[in-house]
Formats: structure tokens, sequence, C-alpha cells
């Protein structure tokens, strides 16, 4: 770290240290709202309990399977320990735990913080509309900040006191890694209850959504926030980390008079004030839409980030502003991705009226039109992503050997810029879907539950657009990182004196071999988790059935239902489910590495990313366009609730839960786990492999 | 044409020669069958009316839009015929006239043939199941053969002629270009007639599948034979001339004391003669299963095939056993991915039982496991394709510079060896399939009726192998397709003295931007074409449930249904949406290339193909699962017919059947016709564009 850097670092912790003061206040505020309503904080408490215990037996597994990588990981990397230098491998492998720690801490605060918002929220929605909002952004918004505050503090720190960009990658493999199982765990969990509750509810009892005689209600209460907040928590740090760490480590290998560790610092921290900016000036003026709010407040945060890194770049030295126009791209391609992936989930644009209107023909209609709109949504994200990239590269590529790349990452950090401000919108989601359950539950008026109803509404259009723009930002993280994997093969391949690759030619049989493999690896990881979400719904399903049939008095709404039992059902399930399918991911990439050398897992991690993409922004929209269509029609269009168009629409919805809660968005981790894997054993596999 | 190779031009036309003449034999034989029930002729006349209209309105269509094409070839390839030579653009423009003329005269024939077998299949029912059989399967072989043979007869005749590879490359695009919209039209309409006659029949009226009272029931029997019959017929002589064309292509370029036209053209001729006998000894034990007799004959041709060519190999000089090696791994690995997919949808095995299972807790969970298995089923197809790719690479690199690619072309004329049998069983579906629905409607005794359901079960199990082999035949093909682009890029490059390209580095800016737009193409043709039957079936029900609502007399079996209306709804609906989709995958894939030039489309193709195969596998499978999952529990499993079960099951077989009949195999040609778009505009793009 020379003396150029060193103020970036200073700056950097200084930013993260602010901001957590910021958390800190934002959390102090919602806390000392008064709830009065005993229901709800009962209620509220049991939401808690179940998701804290859930929580406590994930980890408890993840922590077990963390600790054989972490031998693993000190054993064998960056070079097998007898071969290399202990200290470097002691250092990978307690960055690697500390990846996880911070990414399992991060997912546990956000969910005590939602936990803590949810029934906060749904008293206020008595009241205020204005003030039930605020309660849940900003309840969301601690998880936002202490998820971008720890990325960016986590990698300066590794990287002070490493000075080694290759351990950042263990870093990020840490919080992949973590992400990986508690996505996959966390989305099984709350689709099975969501499913569950739904098909039994809505379906055969005709009872309302969030009806205290399911059983399933309070498991589906729970696995919104082990699921959206922890998992989507989770998820979102695992990027903005594999971010930072494959720029970081192209940076690295770059030669010239530009400051680039600075401007990887200096963008990620711009980014963080700019989010906390936006969400300190997020208001719901009286008569205003929470969306119009939600929306506000994201475009204010894009601007200011824009802004200041255009001043800023300007002035300082060494600073590129062909960096900062790449960047910039990747940001405003990332907006515009939000607002078509927007175009096909939002009830007041065309697709969702079709989808709706092809339900009145039955559910056939609706599966057959949701997943090929969902296909269709993924063309242009697609192709905005592939520009994105292409403008980039061609931007910095005169700045030099390597800059290519560069530019690449740092589209990927200007992408990743505002996702403080991305989570906050995230989380509250869950936050004010829990309020709305809580308002019904705990009795409050029509009113108050209309209110909720609304504020929920909002979350689920925003929560399709800030999904849009999570996929878009892994999809370039995961290119840089496919950068990021050739560097590292040929700093492996130059220390032992042999000649480099320029790159993967995808005529060569091993590049197309490994091309082929890892395109048919994210539709095996969908599958696993869909049917792992299949099997446990089913399974409560079953045990819905059976309270409804020997507790007594349950459907007359006199007995109390079993939810722990439902709860149980859930855990178990989700926990048995979400380890076969992340450890898939790993070992398929270590055999096309034995099989294929270094060549084969370049071509890998492209068929992995290429395939991911599309399925993952498939899946994500066809999920939210059959929510959205289920709610026009609920709200009376096509004959409204309880006709035949409804119960099409709810079976589209059901389909839906999986692909846009449980699979869609894990795809995001995956691609970034096999990227990282593939970084990490890039030295294994240059010199070793059967072709 | 030298001397070495002259004998073997004389051997293809000679075995050509005979098959033809075995085609006679065969469709005399069927003719010669009598038929006595006055309204199976009836109907029988009128499916192959509706057939008939159908095929000349839409080759109407497709002609005009041909000599469109026709005029641009001939104005524009293989160079601007104001820079070039004006016999070359006449030849190129000729024989892509040949391409289109000679594939839809097969389907023409196949349709004539097959409309011809169904009534005296299902006579023939009524007395001997063998007898039955062997009706189907031969008036099915007519087409096969017709179709092989064709294939090789056009491709050695444009090459003694013009002795120019690329010239056979429009030969392919001709027969691709038609394929593609025959298989999406057919698609299209037999779909829209199955959805909507399936949804009102089945599901609504409680009705059998071929009752008479449905108006959309002939139209279904139209589409099984202009959708199964001439779309497949279509759509396998495009994939084989494609195979035929690539390795002439590549084979051109190569040099060495190989006889590399020599073993192209024997291996073609030898399947030809493989398949003849394999037909020739198809026949069913009087207890024997049809299925058995169905897989014992295309055992049989495998065998043949394998065995004819290693003698001739180790026979003949200048043929190489390692390209033996390479086809017989082809072949291999395609009986391998026809008996996975058999696991996958055969109701013997545990899918099946599970898809079914699943239908009894709801229909949404019949689509979630359905589509889960469909993803997982192309994993194995997709690992053994790029095995295959891999090996035959590895086998023949030694041979010589390119040999590796010509090794993987080689390794698809293998795989496609035996599409003679494949399309004499995928044509037998479709003509038993009418059969069982002539003997419903012509009031034959049960007993017939269930003989034909037993041989029209064989078809189903038999397709979803046929279909599997298929889609990888078309893989490793177009992969030989991307090395045929590759070497027409150089000769463009090197006629100008321009420096040619090694190879498409998927790191480069270019191929990585046309990966990415190559992989969302495949999606949204597929969504386009269901889409299409989406909106075609739906205006289809609302005909039938007009004329059951308007015509006194009908639900009662009083009067007759209009079913002409029907038909003109599938046909005027198919030939409406048959157009977009095909001229989005042209025109996109020349965007690419006018963005990115030769580099961006080696990616484009790489990333249509990687995509195109795991949408191709898992459309078709998860069709053919869900269909057999419906039939299991026909059959009495879950609850049976009429059960909860049963209409879950019927849910996801509607959803299947686009996804199997439409969209699945259109995949194929597209991916085809996108392979040879980009070969024949590479002298184009390899000069000229943005980036």
């Amino acid at each position: 770290m020379d003396e150029n850097t060193g103020i970036f670092y200073g700056l950097s912790i200084l930013v993260v240290a602010l901001s957590f003061l910021f958390a800190f206040y934002l959390y102090f505020w919602v806390k000392k709202k008064k709830t009065e309503n005993k229901e709800i904080e009962r209620i509220s408490l049991l939401i808690k309990e179940g998701a804290v215990t859930f929580m406590r037996r994930e980890y408890r597994i993840l922590f077990r399977f963390a600790f054989i990588f972490f031998l693993l990981i000190t054993l064998l990397l960056p070079a097998p320990i007898w071969n290399g230098n202990v200290m470097n491998n002691l250092m990978m492998g307690i960055s690697y735990i500390l990846g996880t720690a911070i990414s399992a801490l991060a997912g546990r605060i956000g969910v005590l913080v939602a936990t803590l918002s949810n029934a906060r929220c749904a008293e206020a929605s008595e009241k205020s509309m204005k003030d039930a909002f605020l309660i849940a952004f900003r309840g969301g918004s601690v998880m936002g900040i202490l998820v971008v505050g720890c990325s960016l503090l986590g990698v300066a720190l590794v990287l002070m006191i490493t000075s080694d960009a290759s351990v950042v990658l263990g870093f990020s493999f840490g919080a992949s890694s973590l992400a990986l199982f508690a996505k996959a765990g966390g989305g099984i969990f709350t689709k099975t209850a969501d499913v569950a509750a739904d098909l039994t509810g809505k379906v055969e009892l005709n009872i309302a959504e969030d009806d205290p005689r399911n059983p399933a209600v309070i498991a589906d209460n729970v696995g919104d926030n082990v699921g959206d907040v922890a998992g989507m928590g989770a998820d979102l740090f695992d990027s903005n980390v594999a971010a930072l760490a494959s720029s970081v480590v192209i940076a690295s290998s770059l030669s010239g008079s530009y400051n680039n560790i600075g401007m990887i610092l200096t963008y990620s921290f711009v980014g963080i004030i700019a989010s906390c900016l936006g969400i300190a000036c997020a208001r719901m003026k009286k008569e205003g839409e929470p969306t119009r709010a939600l929306n506000a407040s994201t475009y204010t945060t894009t601007a200011i980030f824009i802004i200041l890194t255009l001043i800023i770049t300007l002035l300082v030295d060494g600073f590129s502003i062909r960096i900062w126009l790449s960047s910039t791209t990747g940001l405003i391609v990332g907006v515009i991705i939000g607002l078509t992936t927007n175009y096909f989930t939002d009830d007041r644009c065309p697709v969702v009226k079709k989808v709706a209107k092809a339900s009145a023909s039955g559910s056939a209609f609706t599966i057959l039109s949701g997943i090929s709109y969902g296909f269709i949504s993924a063309f242009p994200a697609i192709i905005g992503i592939a520009f994105s990239a292409l403008i980039s590269y061609k931007l910095c590529q005169g700045m030099g050997e390597g800059y290519a790349l560069f530019g690449i990452s740092m589209s990927a950090i200007g992408m990743l810029s505002i996702v403080g401000m991305i989570i906050s919108n995230d989380a509250y989601g869950p936050i004010v879907d829990n309020a709305r359950g809580l308002a019904e539950m705990g009795g409050l008026s029509e009113n108050a539950i209309k209110t909720a109803d609304e504020l929920d509404s909002a979350g689920n259009t925003v929560k399709a657009v800030t999904k849009g723009f999570s996929i878009a930002a892994a999809g370039l993280t995961v290119i840089s990182l496919l950068g990021a994997f050739l560097t590292e093969t040929n700093e492996a391949l130059l220390s032992r004196g042999l000649p480099v690759l320029t790159g993967f030619d995808l005529m060569a049989p091993e590049v197309f071999f490994g091309i082929l493999a890892g395109s048919a690896v994210p539709a095996l990881f969908s599958a696993m988790l869909i049917l792992g979400v299949d099997r446990n719904a089913q399974k409560m399903v079953k045990e819905i059935h059976r309270q409804f049939d020997e507790i007594e008095g349950l459907r007359e709404g006199k007995a109390n239902a079993d939810y722990n039992r439902c709860i149980d059902i859930a855990t178990i399930g989700a926990l048995k489910e979400l380890i076969p399918a992340g450890v898939m991911c790993i070992v398929t990439t270590l055999v096309v590495g034995l099989i294929g050398g270094s060549e084969a897992i370049g071509g890998f991690l492209l068929g992995n990313i290429t395939v991911g993409l599309l399925l993952a922004l498939m899946l994500s929209n066809s999920g939210g366009l059959w929510d959205n269509a289920k709610k026009y029609v609920e709200a009376g269009a096509e004959g409204g609730k309880g006709s035949h168009a409804h119960q099409a629409a709810v079976i589209g919805d059901t389909v839906g839960d999986p692909f846009k809660d449980t699979a869609g968005p894990s795809i995001n981790t995956q691609i970034t786990v096999v990227s990282l894997v593939a970084s990490l054993t890039s030295s294994i596999f240059a010199l070793f492999s059967i072709f």
C-alpha cells in the first residue's frame, strides 16, 4: 500500500464508520416507535422466534461446512501448504472464515431489525400510511447500509493487511458460499410455507391470505424473513464483495499511471454515501404512492452517485474519465434493465393483463403465457448486459494492457454502487408483507389492512425491479470474475515458467466441452431447488390437512392451529435440501477442471454465466408476472376473486413462487460461487488435468 | 471430382436409387391393403383434405418467401454479383431453391402416405395387431427412406455439378429455411387443435379423446399429419443435409492423403442401406410388444451400420479408422441419449410415477416437478454431446490440420446415419394416433380401439427417444457448422489477403457480446411459438364453445359438428404466426454480424447452440413426461380417470403439448438455420462491421 492509495483506504473506513452510525440511528428510530397491541406483539414474537430458530439451526450446519472448507483452503490454497508459504494459506483460510461470518452476521441483524419493524409498521398503518411506510423502509435500510458497509470494510481490511489480491478472493468465496446455502435454504423454507399456505388456504378453504386459522401462516411469515431478508441480504452482499474482489484482482495485474485501487475504493464509498443520502431523503408525500417514494429515492441515489463520481474523477490525479464512463454505463444499463423488468411484471403494463386474460381460459394458458413472457423478458436484459460489457471494454481498451477487463469490472461496480438503496427497497418488501399479516391477525381495522395492503403491493412492484437489477449486476460481476480467473491462471502459469493463456478459444475442444457442461449446471441447480420446494410443500399440505381433520374447532376459529409443526416441517426440509444443490455446483466445477484443465473451466464459467443469466431472469420475471396477474384478478379483473380465472391465476402464482423466490435469485449466487471456486483453484487445474 | 471419389458418387446414386425402389415397394404394399368401412374412409378423406389444404396454403406463402431469398442469395452470395462470378451466384440461388423444393416434396409425400396408412391401420387393428403395426410402420418408412435418400442425392448432385462446397451450404439453407417455417407452422397448427380439443373435450365435457362430437377432432388429426409427419420430416431432412454440408465444407479445406469426401458419401449411403435393412426386418411377434419391435429394428440398423462401416473403412484406401471411431462414438452416444431420454419419459421408470404422484397434490406440483425433471433430463444428454465432441476432436486431431473439426462433423454423420430408421419410427406415431381416432370415430369394436391404443402408446414412448436422438444429432451438427463457419470466414479473409481467424476467444468483447445475444434467441423463439399456440388455442376453444351453444343436438351426438371452422382457425393462425419467429432468428443473426463482425457471429452461434440444446431437451422431455404421466394416471394410478390427480395431469399435458411438439423440436431447426445464415454471410461480416 503506497501513500497514493493510503488516503483512499482511510476515507473508505471513515465512510463505513459514518454509515454504521447512520444505521444505528435508523435502528433506534424504528425501535423507539411504540407497540401497543398485545396480539400483534405475541404473533410478531412467534415470527421472530421461528426465524431465529431456523437461522440458528441453519448456521450450525453451515459453520460445520465452512470449517471443512476452511481446512481445505488452508491446506491447499493459494498453493498446497507443503509447497508454498504457510502464512499465505493461513491468511486465505482466515479471510474465507471472515467472509462467511460477516455474511451470516449481516443476515442475522437484518432479520432482527425486520422482525422489530413489522409489528411497528402494522400498528402505524392504523394511523398513517406515511409513518408506516417510513418505519418499514428505515427498518429495511438498516440491513442495506450494513451490507454495503461490511462489503467495503471487509475487502479494504483484507487488502490492507495482506496486500494480496488473491486473498480477497478467499474472503469473497466465504461470503458467496454462505450466501449460496443461505439463499437456497431460506428460499426453500419460505416457498414451502408460502405454497402450502396458498394452496390449502386460498384454493381449498377459501380463507384470506393471512387468516390465523391456517396452520402455515406463521411459517409463511417466518419465511419472508429468512428467505427474503436474510437470504437476499446474503445474496447482494455476495455480489457486492465479488464485484470488489474481481476488480481488485484485475487491478493488481495492471501497470500504468492510473490509481486503480483508489478508484475502486472511491467508487465504492461514494456509492455508500449516495445510498445513505437517498435513504435519508426517502419520504412519502401524504397523498403519494409508496411505489413512487421508493423509486424516487433510487433515482436520487443514482444521480448523486453519477455526479459525485464525475467530480471526483475529474479532480483526482490518476482517475480516468473512461473508467467513470464505464461505471456510469453499467449503472444506467442497470436502471434500464430494472425498468424493462417492470414492464413485464407491473399490472399497469399490458403483459400482466394478457396473462390475466389467458387465465380466463384455464390454468394451462396461465402457465404457457407466463413462461413465454418470462423468456421474452430475458431478452432486453441480456442484450443490455452484453452492450454494457462491450462498451466498457471498448472504452478502456486504449488505457493499456488488461484495462479492457478492468473496465467491465468497474461497470459492475457502477451497477452495484446503489446496492445499499436496492437492499433497502428489497427488505422493505417482507417487512410490509409481515405487517399486512400482523394487521390481519391482530384484528386491526379494515382501513389499516388496506393501508398495509397498499404498502405490500408497492413492495412487490419494486421487488421485481430490484431483482432484475441484482441479476444484471451479478451478470457483469461474473464476467469480470471470468477475467479474474484468467489473471489468476496466468499468474500460476507464469510462476512455473509456463506459457500464459491469452484467452479461451471456443473452438478448442476443452473449452467447448466446458461450455456445454457449464450450461447444464444452472438448469440442474434450479431443478434441485424447485423439487425441494415441491417435496416439502406436499408434506406441509398433508400436515395442514391433518390439523384441519384432527383439531376440533380449528375450521371455525375456536381452536388454535399448531403453527410450530409447520415451522418444523419447513425448517427440516430446507436444511435437508440446501446442501446437495450447492455441493453439486462446487463438485461439478472441480470435475470439469480435472477433465479439461483451465481451458475447460474457462468454458465452464462462460456456459454457466450464459445459461444462469437467462434462467435467473426468466424464473424471476415469470414468477413476478404471475404474482401480479393474480393480484390483478383479485382486484376485480376477469371475474375477480373466486372466478375461474382467479383459480387459474393462483395456480400460476404457486408455480411462480419457487421460480422467483427460490431458484431464480439463487442462480445469482450459484454463478458467483462457481466463478470464485474456479479462480481459487486455478493454480491446480492450470498444472494438472486429464485431457 | 477426381477418379478416387467418382466411384463413391456413383455408389451413392445407386444406393439412393435402390432405396427409392424399396420405398415404392413399401408404398404399394400399404396401398393394396383394403379399406371397407365407409365411415373411416370418409373421415380419413376429411383428414387428408384438411392436411393437403393447409400444406398448399402454407407452401404458397413459403415459396413467395423462398423466392425473395432466392433473389437475395443470387444477388449477394457467395459474393455480391457485381463483384464476383455471376455463374457462382446463380448456382447458389438454384441450389437454395432445390433445397426448399425437395424438403417440401418430402413432407408432401410423407403426408400422402400417412393419410393413406391411417385408415388401413385402423381397419387392420380390427383383425390383428401384427398387421396393423406393419401397415403403420411401413407407411412411416416410406418417408423415412425418401428423406435420407433425398438428402444424400441432393448433396451429391450439387457437389458433383459445382465442385464447390459452399454451394452445398446454399442447398442446406434451402432445406433448413423451409424446415424452420414448416416445423413452426405445422407445430402451431397441431398443438392449437390438440390443446383446444383436450381442454374442451377431456376437461370440460368429459368426452373421450377422439369423440366425433368434438368440433376440433378432425383438426387434431390433421395436425398430427402436418406437424408430426411433414414438420418432423422437414426437420430431420434439414439436420441430415446440414450434417452432410458442414462435413463437406470442412473436408474441402483439408489436405492430406485421406479420401474425406469419399468417407462422407460412404458413411451416408451405408446409413441408408442399414436403415432399409432395419426397416425390412421390422416385425412384431404375435404376442410381442410394438415398442420392442420398434426398438429392435433401431438396434439392428445401428449394428449393421457400425459393422459395415468398420469393414469398409478397413478395406478402402484413404479411409481412416479414427474417423470410424468418431462416427461410432457419435452413434453410440446418440443411442445412450435416447435411452436416458426414455428414463425420464417412460411410465415404467420412476420419474413419470413421481410426477403422477405430485399431480395428486394439485396441478401446480405437476408443473413444478415436470419442469424440474425436464431441466435435469437435459444434463446427461448435454454431457453426452460434450464428450462426443471432445473425444472425436482428440481422436482426429493427429490426422492433420483441421481434422479435429472434421472428426466432430463425422461424429454427427455417425449419429445421423440411422436417421432413416428414426424417421420411420417417428412417422409411425402420428399414423397410429390417427388410426386410433379413426377406429373410435368409425365405430370399430372395443378390441380394435384397444389394439390401436396400444400401438399409439408405443408410438409415444418411441417418439421421446427419437426426439432426444434428433436433438443430440442437431447439436453435433451445429457444432460442425460452427467449424464450417470458421472455414468459410477464413476463405473470405484469405481471398482478400487479410489475416485469418484462428478461433473465437471468448474473452474478446465482440465474441462475448455475440454469445450473450445468441443465448437469448432460442428462448425468444420458443416463447413466440408457444404464445402463438396459446393465442390460437384460446380462439379455437371459443369456437368450440360457440358450436356447442349454437348447434342443437351436437352435445347429444344427433347433429354434426362444423369441423372445417376449426381447421380454418388452426390454418389461419399457424400461417400468421410462423413467419415472425423465423424472421426474428435470421434478422438477429444479421444484426449481430453487423455490430460485431465475424467474431460476434462466432459467439452468437455458440450461445445459440448452448441454450438451444438445453431448451430443446428440456421442452421436449418435460412435454413427453407430462404426456405419459397423464396416460399413467388414466391407466388407473393416483385415482385414475376423473380424479383430482387426473385433472392436474391433463393440465400438465396441455402445457407440455406446445413444449414438446411446437417449440422444442423447432429449436433444432432454428439453431441450424442460424448457423447456415452465418456461414453463408461470412464473407460480408468478415469485411464489414461497426465494432
